[in-house]
């Protein structure tokens, strides 16, 4: 309860409860990582649209979208115990993609170029698709994203420039095991020991922040390699220091720019994803 | 948890989930009454504000607004009961009345100038005074208004019109003592054996419904003074049937109009209103 004797601080109180709406997209197969966003969205609006939708434009392997964990009862469970009063937003194919599932050609410059962009053609253009046929069917005041698709971020906040739909977009931090491995709904496919042996992703990528000032970046990718290579059935798809405006990777890094090293690794036939800030002291 | 496939379904479900305002304006010495207004705009809006403020220019006797019931501690316990997420907007005379406190003038037409308009000079400008003035800072998509004051709801529906904010009236059943006295903040001040006693308005309103046929309104008016009077103390003030639109009182009743009955009654020098629709068969 709320006792207000001003105008003022009416204005302000009926200011702070003004309805927003906050997008929490998702392809289901929920986790921690996932949860922690819906609960920050929880905390931040009125009303939370969790969507739960496997967008087949963003796969480049059509096995990926295949073996894709599809858990929709057990997520659906899951929100339930977080609130009982999110909307979740299951669309079909024909509702998001009307015209047919094809991407639309977006122009996000080097942001799509690199890492992700250039290990799985296609893709960004068909994240793009998907987050505008959401955002402007559920128009939300904010949208929430992890940081650990951290290239999938800075393009969704380049397309929410191009929309100028007025959405706030919000990246949060990586859930992680106790171990160090980020989470992901493609974790699930992995074995026990598998998992363990993943951690060492985030192990090494903590490792090198503090080799910053003393070994380059080759120095870095190839204590990486090294490294990751020696796990069995495991092979480093890239390792790379970008600065996050342009995430462009770099061989040198320039004293006034925040810089993140990322790193793609396959576990068999199933690839991870990682990324760290680079923090200089 | 609503789980909604078309983007149909899913517009409507966010329009459902509007922010919407609900004001309730009250003097405080809470009662049932004020209770019902807030459960129903706790249920139809998602921020209620309930204002607490003893409207001076209201009060066409300063001996009503001096012995006024003033119990602002146990109405904020009442209220935080109802809900933690009321705002209470309790503000000063400088707030409401910055330019010193002083009636506007309004033309409310024949809707002021009978029944509570004719015993009350000046009352309802202070209403509709105090109203705008609430109306103005709060801003609310909708307003609850009690039907007991029914001729100070038309005014405030009259108001309404004239300040074309959009605002949505509200006015709510009376909620009476098992024994059928409309509830009342004035009703503290009565001892038990008036409160009975007080009942008869109501009960004797009621026996009026069945006349509506067979006896005219000087009936009518004669059997309520005679019953009412008849009580030790009680003076009535006025019995009226009036048409809900123009507030007018008529001798005979027009086929396809909508009336009431209503009554003002003194208890020694308490002062108590009622009124009840006429149902014709």
């Amino acid at each position: 309860m709320q006792i207000i004797k001003t105008a003022e601080a009416l204005l302000t109180a009926l200011a702070q409860r003004k309805a927003s709406v906050g997008l929490v997209p998702t392809m289901g197969a929920l986790h921690q990582g996932h949860l922690s966003l819906i609960k920050r969205a929880i905390s931040e609006n009125t009303t939370v649209v969790v969507s739960i939708y496997i967008n087949p434009t963003q796969f480049d392997r059509k096995e990926d979208l295949t073996k894709y964990p599809r858990t929709l009862a057990s997520d659906l469970v899951l929100l339930e115990s977080l609130s009982k009063d999110l909307i979740i937003y299951t669309p079909s194919d024909e509702t998001l993609y009307p015209q047919g599932i094809v991407s639309k050609n977006y122009d996000f410059g080097s942001l799509a170029t690199h890492m992700e962009g250039a290990s799985r053609p296609g893709h960004f253009n068909g994240v793009a698709t998907v987050v505008e046929a959401l955002f402007t069917r559920v128009k939300p005041h904010k949208a929430y994203f992890g940081e650990k698709d951290f290239q999938q971020l800075q393009i969704i906040n380049a397309l929410n420039l191009q929309l100028n739909m007025g959405i706030e977009i919000i990246g949060c931090p990586i859930e992680r095991t106790a171990e160090g491995l980020a989470l992901s709904s493609r974790n699930t496919v992995l074995s026990e020991e598998q998992k363990k042996k993943a951690a060492q992703i985030y192990q090494t990528l903590c490792l090198l922040i503090d080799t910053i000032d003393t070994w380059s970046v080759n120095q870095m990718e190839h204590f990486f390699k090294t490294k990751i290579e020696a796990l069995a059935g495991f092979k480093v798809d890239y390792f790379a220091v970008a600065a996050v405006t342009d995430l462009v990777p770099v061989k040198t890094l320039e004293p006034d720019l925040n810089y993140r090293l990322f790193a793609a690794v396959f576990v068999g036939n199933i690839r991870l994803i990682d990324t760290l800030e680079l923090v200089r002291k």
